[in-house]
């Protein structure tokens, strides 16, 4: 979503560009892509970040029995992320397209050859190797998603078998149709400019048909329609993980820009980063304020969940937006935690950390909006988030019920009541500490 | 501070620019402008992540039963500094003075309106979106300071009341002074490169009337004159957050260089960057050797005291003085906490991470060091400190009391003792760990 | 290891030029000098914050009541590799040798002094400064690995003494061989482009000859050759350390590209993330699945030494391989703490964090692997290793025994068993939480 910029001496004038899409013809020079490459360097490190941001956010709200074992599966998901979206998943993602398709895939194979060393290929503005940087990144936060919601009641295998194919292929394809020039880009005008749907819709149509499939912890769910609280372990780290969550969302957003080369885009990245600020600080005041006004007590957890609702919501489009719309886009966005944990609750769809009202919810809140200040029609938007809808949940659902039939998904209760880092890591998240659960 | 620097090519020489004013001249093409930007961006986040540092830092002080409410508070006022300083902080920060003035405000009423996606005013020499961000992070910082004095004593209502005034109002007030160019800069010729005086003791004038109003945690200080230590939960937290913050300084003080855009700008950035971190090992060291020889042991939250009281008393001046400088005007700042934190509590004044002596005291001694090594009188910077203590004291008083008078600052006695946790926010930092306090 | 690189305009062609030299020849004009200050800049604030990962790492994988103490050393050590780097240590390391020598000094003496205010030796190409910073952070890196592996039966006091031989002299003078131009350089065209000899093999050698010197921990090993293991309190700190390191690396190995003024550098600092991460990603999941095959769990701090084993092996030539490559060398690092540390258990030498096989035994083996992918030979590599061995080994050893033999290096038993933290630093780490140990 940007627009030609006033730009000086022998800069070159930024065509508009879609985001994310992979070349930006904003290059005027080695100087732009020299500060176009920083731009993906600077941004794919501060979302990397952000795994760091999910695995203390899930740590300190699953119980102290089960919080190594959520420290094992993100840094694994992590790192398996990287390893498919090199192997097959980038190529999925941009496969160059000739007009509109639903799944293709790069010339020249699989796996995503990175140039040699000191080679550059100038048209394209940037690095190519930054480039994948950045969006293998995003890729892993997919994974990430599914990782909170199905917390203490999943074995590891197949966990991380279900993050090998969903860093792999599920997400990849979502990609294509969109940030890769596919269908939903060519047909409908689709527009996503960092990942509400593509990224947070996706892991959070993950998360809930494993939910679903996967079913609720033991005793959370009361036959007479209770519902038991688990109260996570440690508030600060669930905190801190809300903070670098945050702070990589200023990368995740802003540079999903793709340039700053010009005057122009460097200063849609400032603005990209007030209005990520601005509707996260949003987030957090309603869901603070609604919560005293409901409960007489200002929740912790739904403020952090405010923030990130509220940050997934202008993830749609944060540019556009005045700091006006951005804290209504946000402020609108926290308050969906508030409403929607207690919903799923009663559908006894059992959420560990509220990655669903956060990620799925908000992320759908938030692409159905950007036609109120961006460049895209509301229809547009609804055929993405349905289409993303059944493919990732019928995708998701087949490898989840295949993984149940053979592997199977869940620890015996013997093992789901010690905890899982025992017999599945062999290491206690807090001896010394710990006196229960 | 700045002086004319060696420039190459295309480049302009830098004019020698106040450091936060509203508009450096140091601009020599499109370059420049991305470059100076990207300062603000890089600055603006790594200031921004301080206010992880300030929870985890507070968190990790505080006693368990007070540890959640102590994470909101900080997530809280971030979020309101943010929209405070959006609705009319920032327009009152930088007013535009014509002449000396002691409160102003920018013509076209309070909001601050940024400008349009694409649009760039070349002139000013940077995306004014970019130091916006900038600015509204040191607005969050000085309301993290009283946050942490005031911890486990004070309910969420009134405290997030004040910081709605102190972000919005009190501490712009004092920006417009120095930074806008208002009567401290204009008249006195105060120096305060990044904010000694404005940003760390503006924090602290503000929690030491509100620790006097407020007074001491219960139990705190016995009938006999004996004080009672209550020990933070989450040493390692605490080292986290100070860590954090260090790491956030180097955007603090660095990035207040205002531009990147010349070979002498960046070269002074370097500077400020070395000693900035030379401050702070000083600062360490000094509180470590001082705490060996006053009892026989090296106290780590001293040492995390020493690391930001000497990163507070270079902040006024981080260029100016040679690393010889920096590590004196650093090690005597790391002396401060280890004089002052006893003495506070022989005067019974209740600070419960250290905050004044960090922030007030080592900030007062960054600002009248200044003239050693940098352009300013100490006349001048006395005047400066005193204007800033008769502001703050007197308008943080005024809303201290009227909160006093009216819904009340401090939680009952039962609540008090049971830990602000259960009854303010419903949800404690540590079930399954915490076994007693 | 860099080639020339295509460059558009008005950039200079990179001249090739060995890592972590002083002056890499890439300007062509001011932008490049800012740009390469940048990356410095950059790359110093993430390595800065690698000693808040080691911080965590260690005090998650420390018992409670050792806690503190390790926080103490942390922010300590990293203070005084700061003032020591400055009083002496760069100018050892950066001596201008005169064909090859073992030992020197720059000019000038001891004390690096940089360049006043708004000075700038444009022909470095970058502001010294900056690269000052940059080396700076990287001698601090050193010391962090010997507090992981001592960590819980060594007083503060000689760790400290030690500290400050280790960054002041030991240190530097093996990076003179090889990044100052000397021995290694010249006779042998070692190759170490980022610091797995230099940095990770040094600390890890003066790590293990001061374990074999201090011995293991009271109850460690059995007489019976039975091994008590001793767990850590807070795992979820050591996945955030952890974390923290794998960012920090980014700038560890990516900004010891030296430059990004050209077209050619800045794509080949993307190719050096790209490895980078995906040694890291390669580490973590060859330990999943070796402690997955081997005993029947994944255990957490074996993924954790997995990915920390991948960014070592990498670090000696990040940039020639290709992904494939970077994939081989970091997954067999990765194996290597699955190998060494029940290794290091047999032969009775305690290393609490698995500091060995992780810094030294990866460091050896990521130098030795240069020649199939870059351009060194194996006897050159073979050469370096074993002359690091020897000077870190003696020189340290000496000041092991120096100190063992004056003030001593061990608490009593008596302070040992009761933990360091009350004794020695007198703040507990987890008071009200900690229910044992």
């Amino acid at each position: 979503m940007k627009y030609a910029a006033p730009a000086l001496a022998a800069l070159a004038v930024a065509e508009p560009a879609f985001a994310q899409e992979a070349a930006p013809d904003a290059v005027g020079g080695g100087t732009a892509y020299i500060l176009n490459t920083l731009l993906f360097l600077i941004g794919g490190f501060l979302v990397m970040w952000m795994a760091a941001g999910f695995a203390m956010l899930e740590a300190g709200l699953v119980r102290a029995k089960n919080t190594s074992t959520q420290c094992l599966k993100n840094i694994g998901l992590y790192s398996i992320a990287g390893l498919m979206f090199w192997v097959i998943g980038y190529n999925i993602a941009y496969p160059g397209f000739e007009g509109p398709g639903l799944i293709g895939m790069a010339d020249g194979g699989p796996i995503y050859w990175m140039q040699g060393v000191g080679e550059a290929d100038v048209e394209t503005g940037y690095s190519v190797a930054s480039d994948w940087f950045f969006q293998m990144v995003f890729c892993a936060t997919t994974a990430s998603i599914v990782s909170g919601t199905l917390a203490e009641r999943i074995k590891i295998v197949p966990f991380f078998i279900f993050v090998t194919v969903l860093t792999g292929i599920i997400y990849p394809v979502v990609v294509s149709w969109e940030w890769g020039g596919g269908y939903l880009d060519a047909a409908w005008g689709f527009s996503d400019f960092a990942g509400s749907t593509l990224v947070h819709s996706t892991g959070g149509w993950a998360a809930l048909i494993g939910a679903l499939i996967l079913g609720p912890r033991l005793g959370r769910y009361g036959a007479d329609g209770s519902v038991n609280v688990f109260p996570g372990t440690n508030i600060p780290l669930a905190t801190l993980g809300t903070f670098i969550l945050w702070l990589g969302w200023f990368g995740f957003n802003g540079a999903s820009q793709l340039a700053m080369g010009t005057v122009g885009d460097v200063s849609d990245v400032s603005k990209i980063f007030v209005n990520t600020n601005m509707a996260a600080c949003a987030g957090v005041v309603v869901a603070i304020i609604a919560t005293q006004l409901r409960y007489g007590k200002a929740d912790v957890t739904m403020a952090l969940n405010g923030a990130l609702a509220g940050l997934v919501a202008i993830t749609a489009e944060p540019l556009a937006p005045t700091v006006g719309h951005a804290i209504i886009i946000g402020g609108i966005g926290g308050i969906l935690p508030v409403i929607f944990v207690p919903l799923l609750d009663k559908l006894k769809i059992d959420d560990v950390v509220g990655a669903i009202p956060v990620h799925l919810v908000a992320g759908i809140w938030g692409t159905l909006i950007v036609p109120w200040t961006g460049d895209a029609t509301f229809m547009g938007q609804l055929v993405g988030v349905l289409l993303t809808m059944v493919w990732v949940s019928v995708a998701s659902g087949i490898v989840w019920f295949i993984l149940k039939a053979t592997i199977g998904l869940r620890p015996s209760a013997e093992v789901e009541t010690a905890g899982l880092d025992i017999h599945e890591i062999g290491v206690e998240a807090y001896p010394g500490l710990a006196n229960q659960n």
